[in-house]
């Protein structure tokens, strides 16, 4: 472990200082060749797709695990735009020149070496490989088990790409074994963060046993409060979008805050609306008569990421008391007003602290495709180094160049 | 110890959305107050001092203790200058409109509390509590017990500027015992991140029991390498100024490399030169006759920051040898080369990784009050978050707000 982790170091100097359009060659050639290796990737897939079955996987999970050609076809489309994006590498984002003539600039550069460690979903490896590359990382991929046929041919076809344009296979580098992570772990020497991508539990362990930053998502909390001046009709929409459309995702909301002024004709018409899409509800005991059988929230309600079809629903007084509970329960991932008043607005936006704040829009924007990141490697919920979806800009730091003609120190 | 952190994490909400004007209003009121309490500061400092030679603390220890009319009025100088710096909060870094109206912006925001761990030299309590007021941080000042006398003053000279202009006691705080470090560093849920400022036992100790983000230096392994076509009139007083004029600091250089193709007589220059300033040589074996009783430099001292009158002085081949050297041993802090070809310059910038490199300037730079950013907390020599020195700006971190009119996902 310690020696393959070695060679992606030594792999990243190479990648620092290749080139911007011998990086972009590479995404450009990895596009092709999942294309032209369609047939192999799906007969690898199938082994992974074989054994989930023996193993009993679940649906979801399995789901998750399943290329075909389309979503071949969409990490290819993934890879070419990433591939178009700006180029980040060497930008000077600062600049400024002393009275005694010294030039100071401060530069973007790569972080070094990113470990991803994710479950099932191989388009990760694509994903992953494909920010890397383009921000001048070199990355080691630790996908799951279930998943490692799937993986093996993706990284492959990185590490052909890679040698076909005269770089280092090691760039792009896979470990398997589940028991590897704990070592991965420890090799702060050679590795300059590590993203954990997957369930609370993998997270978890990865935070408690890393002697490298880590950069993670722990979970989406997210609350839409809709305050008494709210475009009423644009309201419900956004509210059935935010937890209907994907009930089990990160950026889905958990809990709705009503403002106890909106017209009590509003309420019912939220919750007969969410029943009818079969939307599960615990609400705060005045919105308890508004439709027959609710169930009362509790405060493990209010703390709970249901990642299914169930909400909270609570009345809050004003916008003090939604900032309030959001502040309390929220996980800092993304939080949604609706209203129209600039002030309540503003007070919101500066209450609140997380790394997507929506007004008037839904909290499933929150995705690194949507603001415009192209792929992306997880949305990080920490205020550290990045806050939100990480792309390729992401993955670089900034470094002071400081140039003088003989400066010295008074 | 929990209690007061979760003051610290409410009153940081306060101080997050108190304006600018507020802020700034604060610090002019501390830099007035560290004035008109001159009397009271010397005579707290006095207390330590007593103490510091009870305990026969070394002169360097003791020295860093001191605070004397000049030091507080450079105290206070600091301050004014932090507070007129650019306001950061509520910059937008970036900004877009998408094709279906929905806007994206990035915001600067706070990072929230920070806490900072130091040993010995008060003026760390001012310097990190104006940054971190500026900033919209609070923050948890744990000083060393040395300067405890001094430290408690400073910080209730700063909890009267907060209250005066309305602001809770609470956004600055300190705590004391030396037991209480591995407490607050299990404290994440309402500290954001750590910051380390001392001996490397401190700063490993922190990076270990952390359960928060680490920001911390480690050390200053800085070289300077000096090209055939350097200037070598210039190159002379920037060697000395980079190893002479403080040689116990971080930014101070600890080994030079020599192309093999510089004359002899300038080698044979720089030598005599470091000697006549009572520069202890360690060098690489074909420099071993240059002057008499020159000792043969070791593996372990190319591994070794001196912080001392010693330096290494290690011959290279060429600007790749350099490159070699400095990746093997340097500390990602600052290094340096003296050149004129264009291209040999680019190569070293992009072969090298550190916080900042110097081109025909002395290592010396590397500071936040020489590159801009007034005081500094430390410099980052890991590439998370912030790389180099750490102003104002490196303890915000960027959010998303999305403004739509009803926007929903499709």
């Amino acid at each position: 472990m310690k020696d393959i982790a070695k060679k992606v170091k030594e792999a990243s100097q190479e990648l620092r200082t290749a080139g911007s359009e011998k990086r972009i060659a590479v995404l450009k050639t990895l596009a092709e060749k999942l294309k032209s290796n369609l047939c192999l990737i799906l007969e690898e897939n199938e082994k992974d797709l074989r054994a989930a079955k023996e193993q009993n996987l679940s649906a979801a999970l399995t789901d998750r695990l399943v290329l075909n050609e389309s979503r071949v076809e969409a990490m290819a489309k993934g890879i070419l735009e990433v591939a178009a994006q700006e180029e980040v590498l060497g930008k000077i984002i600062e600049e400024k020149t002393r009275a005694d003539g010294l030039k100071i600039q401060k530069e973007l550069i790569p972080l070094g070496v990113v470990a991803m460690i994710f479950e099932s979903r191989p388009n990760v490896v694509i994903d992953s490989a494909s920010i890397a590359i383009k921000s001048g990382n070199a990355v080691i991929l630790k996908g799951g088990k279930e998943a490692s046929h799937s993986n093996k041919v993706l990284t492959q076809l990185v590490q052909e790409s890679l040698k076909e344009q005269g770089l280092s296979v090691h760039c792009v580098e896979q470990i398997e074994a589940r028991d590897e992570v704990s070592e991965v772990l420890k090799l702060n020497e050679y590795i300059d963060v590590v993203i954990p991508r997957g369930g609370e539990k993998l997270i978890n362990y990865v935070y408690e046993n890393a002697t490298m930053p880590v950069i993670a998502h722990f979970k989406g909390l997210c609350h839409i409060y809709v305050h008494e001046d709210a475009d009423l009709e644009k309201a419900l929409p956004i509210i059935l979008n935010a937890k209907v459309q994907r009930p089990g995702v990160c950026n889905a909301m958990e809990c709705l805050l009503l403002s106890t002024k909106l017209p009590d004709e509003f309420k019912k018409k939220v919750i007969t609306e969410l029943m009818g899409h079969k939307v599960e509800l615990r609400v705060s005991d005045d919105l308890k008569n508004f439709h027959q059988g609710l169930k009362l929230a509790t405060e493990t309600d209010y703390a709970t990421e249901y990642l299914d079809l169930i909400l909270s629903i609570k009345t809050v007084q004003n916008v003090e008391e939604a900032i309030e509970h959001i502040n309390q329960y929220g996980s800092h991932h993304t939080e949604s007003i609706l209203a129209k008043n600039p002030e309540v607005i503003k007070k919101f936006q500066q209450g609140i602290d997380c790394s997507c704040l929506m007004v008037n829009a839904s909290t499933r924007f929150n995705d690194g495709g949507e603001l415009g990141l192209g792929a992306e490697l997880g949305i990080s919920t920490s205020k550290f180094h990045a806050y939100g979806p990480m792309g390729v800009k992401e993955l670089t730091t900034a470094r002071y160049l400081v140039t003088g003609s003989g400066h010295i120190r008074q």
